[in-house]
């Protein structure tokens, strides 16, 4: 078999057999296809597409290309949750709990933040002494005895997906839903969970900006990871502004706790029970979406998912009294309010723009070797529709100093749209796509 | 200026900025531009195509990406000829001669062959002693004093159609007409001739198979080589069977130098004499078609163009006495008849199958490094419209032993389809482009 007629019959609009797909992952994977062959393979991608044959075998391939997780070893039924990302997106740090709480195991890689978006292991890094580097053998164990646990990517996990995720940011090959399908079904595959919830964000602060976007490919993951034997469901939620009130790394910790301890509401909480619902529906600890976010609503209301937090964060060797004491977890010298420039009503809050403002303030990553500030961010008093008044805070951001303070309160305010009239609002979750 | 954001514009169906197109070619050239970055770039640009005034920028970036030659040193016009590749494509060692004779100077840079297209200067070499390394100097003085002068490429002349022509044949990123014409162009314009005549095949033994791709490829080389200032024009030529009779090194030289004695008429002739046409009456040495066609006839038949022919040979340390004593040239050891296998009338020699017979007789580069025999090939007896009677010799095969003789002998049979009435033919000319 041959790299050249491989491309050459993508590049002509042609079907790739199992075998040519595998000959490709298999040889890219081990370097005997070389970086310059594979782009020109991937930009014929982006250009023709694959069917849902050609995106299935790409994905296996991916997904075997290095060790796959056994979760066989953890009784009952496993689920695994994963984002497309967005600005203040915490959902993991209060789904998480919410669902092993209910006795569903939840085994989940995740990585760091690059860009305006942060990663779920930074966040958590916000415990004093907390790790994610667990050996297989302790992620399963503490899967089984917690109810969950987050783990680092291992290299050892679909090697051929973060060959090709670096490849395609530099050859502008990121943008096509099959690579997209595959990157992310690969690894949710490799990673050995029965049932795959996805919340596929859409709107400015998301990868995909609009919400048929978002449709096509939510739709592409569901049928990929289905074909495979998991049970799959995707959300499709809006990221127009930034989710919930709080970004940056320390201070979403802190709003992912407040919503455990039932002290936050709006949209972060629809969305965790959405998702929620979904997973114990799919996973059979719920008749009903009704059953689920009852029992998901009583575990926020009994403490249990707050105490199933507080067991996660120990178990991984954080301090667990930090679940319990926010005072503990890491906070900015500096604090300043944004007042607002005009009366009326918040239309807007620019997603993207406001997750740069984080990113600027020392909490997000520009390359992947910044170092990150994990106390730094803003909180949002105001959201799309709330009414203001002229001079009241927007949101209150906290900084290193003052200087980079005052710089981002007013690149904050800067992303924040007024309207006389209440706007009005799409709902937080778009559809569900089972 | 960012090469993913290049890729990326080219992706989306953008036009590059002439800044954009030099920065890919200065960098790639350099080194500082990755072999993935530009092959998916060449992927975005055989899915998106090229503007004119990218596809100009593109070639003239090419051009300067090294040295170019100047030529102004010779007085007169300078005339170059290229042609896109065909089997028993022995025309330059014809047409140069038939030139130069009236007067007009060639100066030619020229390649050895790859696959079952033969190279100029592998031609050539048949001659004892004959070399095409000719320092810079030489060839200039040459083109003067002799009227003509045929150098291999230098590595200084255009290396960045080096660097992506062998990238290209790797990714799948040949067939590309804006990066067809730019490597073509670019090299003929950095080689400094006033006029360029392009001889633009189609068929079967041709890199354009159908008339209309050759078309357009013809007609926007045409363009851009107007585009950069010189006198330009294409003949949209046949290439449904071997041009003339004979296939491989040294049999190609003795069918010229039987042009040139006046021996020889056919495709061969009608497309030397067209060509020269277009080179006399563009270099302002004719002032019709008719008188120049009268001009190169009479110079065939007064001896001035074979003496021209030997006057070059002996010029690049070759041994002249050949030009008028063929079996001072290689010959093969063993010749053997290809019978006709039936009545009738040929209607068919498959070119690029009839190629890959040479080829595989020793006369042809399976890969860059092989060594080739000089001496093997075949001559046709019968071509597309002879009336043909069973067992009537077809062609004579020239090999270096009996075995590859038989089955080049078979293989060189089956290139033949026979018809009972006589075919239909093209003509070999098929337009003209200026």
């Amino acid at each position: 078999m041959q790299m050249t007629d491989i491309i050459a019959r993508k590049r002509d609009g042609g079907e790739l057999s199992r075998e040519e797909i595998q000959f490709f992952i298999e040889g890219y994977t081990r370097g005997s296809i070389p970086d310059y062959q594979a782009s020109a393979l991937l930009m014929a991608i982006v250009w023709r597409g694959m069917t849902r044959r050609e995106t299935l075998d790409l994905t296996l391939a991916m997904m075997h290309s290095g060790e796959t997780l056994d979760l066989s070893s953890i009784s009952g039924v496993k689920a695994d949750k994963h984002s497309t990302g967005g600005v203040g997106d915490k959902t993991s740090l209060a789904l998480l709990p919410m669902v092993a709480a209910q006795g569903v195991h939840m085994a989940k890689m995740s990585g760091r933040g690059l860009g305006h978006t942060g990663g779920t292991i930074d966040k958590l890094e916000s415990f004093p002494g907390f790790s994610c580097a667990l050996s297989d053998e302790a992620f399963l164990s503490q899967v089984q005895r917690v109810g969950f646990a987050i783990a680092g990517q291992t290299a050892d996990l679909d090697p051929a997906d973060k060959k090709l995720y670096a490849l395609r940011d530099v050859t502008g090959t990121v943008s096509s839903i099959p690579l997209i399908v595959s990157s992310i079904m690969s690894k949710k595959l490799a990673a050995g969970a029965d049932v795959i919830v996805l919340d596929v964000k859409c709107g400015d602060g998301a990868f995909m900006k609009t919400e048929s976007d978002a449709r096509t490919l939510a739709g592409e993951m569901v049928e990929i990871g289905k074909l495979a034997g998991r049970r799959t469901v995707a959300c499709i939620t809006g990221m127009d502004q930034p989710l919930g009130r709080a970004v940056g790394n320390a201070l979403e910790v802190k709003e992912a706790m407040a919503l455990l301890r039932g002290d936050f509401g709006g949209d972060l909480l629809e969305l965790c029970l959405t998702l929620g619902s979904c997973i114990l529906t799919e996973s059979g600890a719920a008749a009903s979406d009704g059953e689920a976010r009852l029992k998901l609503e009583r575990g926020i209301a009994d403490g249990s998912a707050l105490a199933k937090l507080a067991e996660f964060v120990a178990a991984q060797g954080g301090d667990a009294r930090a679940v319990y004491d926010a005072s503990l977890l890491p906070s900015a010298p500096v604090t300043v309010p944004v007042p607002s420039p005009a009366d009326g009503y918040v239309s807007a809050i620019a997603a993207e723009r406001s997750g740069l403002v984080s990113m600027h303030l020392g909490g997000g990553r520009a390359t992947k070797d910044s170092e990150i500030d994990l106390s730094v961010g803003f909180v949002l008093n105001k959201k799309s529709g709330d009414a203001v008044k002229k001079g009241e805070s927007l949101a209150i951001v906290h900084a290193r100093d003052a200087e980079s303070a005052a710089r981002a309160a007013r690149d904050l305010a800067d992303c924040f749209s007024f309207s006389d009239a209440r706007p009005e609002l799409k709902p937080i979750i778009r559809d569900i796509i089972r």
